[in-house]
């Protein structure tokens, strides 16, 4: 390995204590995790990370968005940054090992490389983002930072955003600050963050690690199908006008079209709400909540244009009318290749097993990939399982994964 | 028409002044009444009608579930009682026909025969039934006065009864007194009820009164579906146990299959509750209302049957489970068919067209026929319309309507 320069490990042992550690702040009856962001226990994982940094002798940085990261300054005049991490918050009742190894393992690297005395030419940063699971926002901390964010994703006049800023406040972060967390693309090198896979594929293959191709793009909808209320027992049949029975028919329909031309697809119906709701009154109203993905952009937006077509057509059916809203849009983000093939090469180098993955789940890099070359590195979830107490991911792979991101930044940086 | 005695008619006049002054008690904005049954409104109505009765020198009667009856006595020794009525009470912004005719046209039927100084062989009494529309249990007070009231019904320990009980002190009805309220069946001589449709047949076919054969047997159920909830976009398509998908084709199929082989029956499914509800988290419970109704009982029985087995085949063929609750259950109701020849023979006699009809709304009057012979008299709704503001029957209908309750008497018991 010596043709890229010095090869380091990770402090295993010292790792997994931090793990072992952290999995006390928020942990449940069940064996998982609540940390939602913002929450008192998030606010204690920070507090934990930043005297974690400190003892390492590390630079604590905050932003105006709650990103809270430790930084091994380089000293070399006009030095870039390179960012590595994830999240430490957590979904109710979620795992330890989503969001809190990418943290962690970056943390890890920084000591690592500290304490070999090697001389970067980059800055190197450790950060924990924030909300990125949704509590309240989700991707709040990486939005902020690559400046996605508006005064209206804090100030929106079409809810309630009371308890929010409440929650914002007293993490110390000022909503009418949060435009200035915004940092300049020219002085950031990149990032790479390590997650957990969160599916099986992996597992079933018999790889050590997958190298992210790109994160789905990611569409929400709520359809809404009208019809008219009207006493179920008394209203002849064709003056029936039951939103609910085009409703239900778009959902069968629907994943019946994803599975048949979409196979890469995933699509969900995750709610559905039924005005007025009585046994006995045909259903004015059905409001459903969909979430359409696929790695690919153009085939998205053929998908979307099919099911919201699809949705018109049984609208008409059945003599009901329907709204198309999309909530929430995500696009289709792919991973920096170059960095990648790093990746690789180092997976190869050390003789790990790897293969290209798409991200069906959303991830901070995502968010950053929009403004720097960014890269992420999956380790095995057993099952699949994740936003699941038990979620699991066999401690050497986490090991095996710090060292990948050690040996990556060593061969991006160290090999002069 | 002298072949069977006296006959009257009813004051016109009279009848529509009462309707208009009781409408405007709990009349809303859009022309609707807000009546719910208990409610402020509910009593202002009921001392309105017993000052009507006082007015008309009839005997105010009233009972421990809130039924309120002016009462003509007879002067037979052991005359037995022959009950007229309906209700006061509407649901939310309902119309001003639906019950409110059947009460006032009783008064007035009292009225007229008190007037004419007519000696009949029973006593007649012109009756509001509490809650039909079961603002907290449809068709309490009539429940009530047949016996089918027990103390769980007010005092149900897998619900909050509070706000029920509360309500019905207010209106002067103890709860542990409910069951005070059942009649001898042997003092009563039967019960006859004039309603408006609610539907079109009458209205289509171009006839003037309805005369009900039977009212449907009802049943409800809640069908709840389980499978798992999972993250959407993670979860393998073989693993996923979609809990909604497999509902929302229940719908759709137990719909068809109702069109096809159960021509005369109702389906409603008028409520989903789908949890957890989040746009990427697969549904893992769909708890659906269903109604079901039928004339005949042993196809709804069949129907029933049917369609708890189509829950069951859908719930395999997605890896689900599902339970069937019944939380209702009404039996068919027959009415009476000597009564209902004496009504046939009223409209020939007065040259009213008429049709024999089911009843799919559910009535006071299938409760009376358990323990007496019921007969009822149904006037055109106007494009079928109820509990809607837009409710509306010609007043004319309404007078022919209440005609014939009144000869129907006549023939009934003043022929001798």
């Amino acid at each position: 390995m010596s043709q890229f320069g010095p090869s380091l490990t990770i402090n295993a042992d010292r790792l997994r204590a931090d793990f072992d550690n952290l999995s006390e702040i928020g942990s449940t009856l069940s064996g998982g995790i609540t940390r939602l962001a913002l929450s008192n226990e998030d606010l204690e994982a920070r507090a934990w990370f930043a005297e974690r940094i400190e003892e390492a002798g590390l630079l604590v940085r905050d932003d105006e968005v709650g990103n809270l990261s430790g930084v091994l300054l380089s000293d070399q005049p006009g030095a870039k940054t390179f960012l590595m991490g994830s999240h430490l918050d957590t979904v109710p009742n979620g795992g330890k090992y989503d969001g809190t190894i990418g943290v962690l393992a970056a943390l890890e690297c920084l000591r690592t490389i500290k304490e070999a005395g090697l001389k970067l030419p980059v800055h190197l940063e450790a950060i924990n983002f924030t909300d990125e699971e949704g509590a309240w926002h989700s991707f709040f901390g990486s939005m902020g930072l690559v400046g996605a964010l508006e005064p209206i994703h804090v100030n929106d006049h079409q809810k309630d955003n009371g308890a929010f800023r409440v929650a914002l406040f007293r993490a110390g972060i000022r909503p009418s600050e949060i435009q200035r967390a915004r940092r300049n693309p020219q002085e950031l090198a990149g990032f790479l963050e390590i997650h957990i896979e969160q599916s099986e594929r992996l597992e079933k293959s018999g790889k050590q690690i997958g190298i992210v191709e790109g994160i789905v793009g990611r569409v929400s909808y709520i359809f809404t199908f009208y019809g008219e209320a009207a006493h179920a027992a008394t209203t002849a049949f064709e003056r029936q006008r039951d939103a609910l029975q085009g409703a239900a028919r778009f959902i069968s329909v629907m994943h019946n079209l994803a599975r048949e031309n979409y196979p890469r697809s995933i699509v969900n119906c995750g709610h559905v709400k039924v005005s007025p709701g009585a046994f006995n009154v045909i259903p004015s109203e059905a409001a459903l909540r969909v979430d359409l993905r696929h790695p690919n952009s153009e085939t998205l937006a053929e998908m979307e244009s099919r099911i919201i077509r699809l949705a018109q057509e049984i609208a008409r059916e059945y003599h009901l009318s329907v709204n198309a809203d999309v909530v929430l849009r995500r696009t289709v983000a792919r991973m920096d290749t170059k960095l990648s093939e790093v990746i690789a090469s180092v997976c190869d180098a050390h003789q790990h097993s790897h293969m290209p993955l798409v991200s069906y789940a959303g991830h901070d890099a995502q968010i950053l990939s929009t403004i720097m070359p960014s890269a992420m590195i999956f380790v095995p979830s057993k099952n699949g399982l994740s936003h699941n107490p038990r979620e699991y991911t066999d401690w050497n792979c986490v090991v095996r994964g710090a060292n990948v991101m050690l040996n990556t930044l060593l061969k991006l940086f160290a090999a002069h």
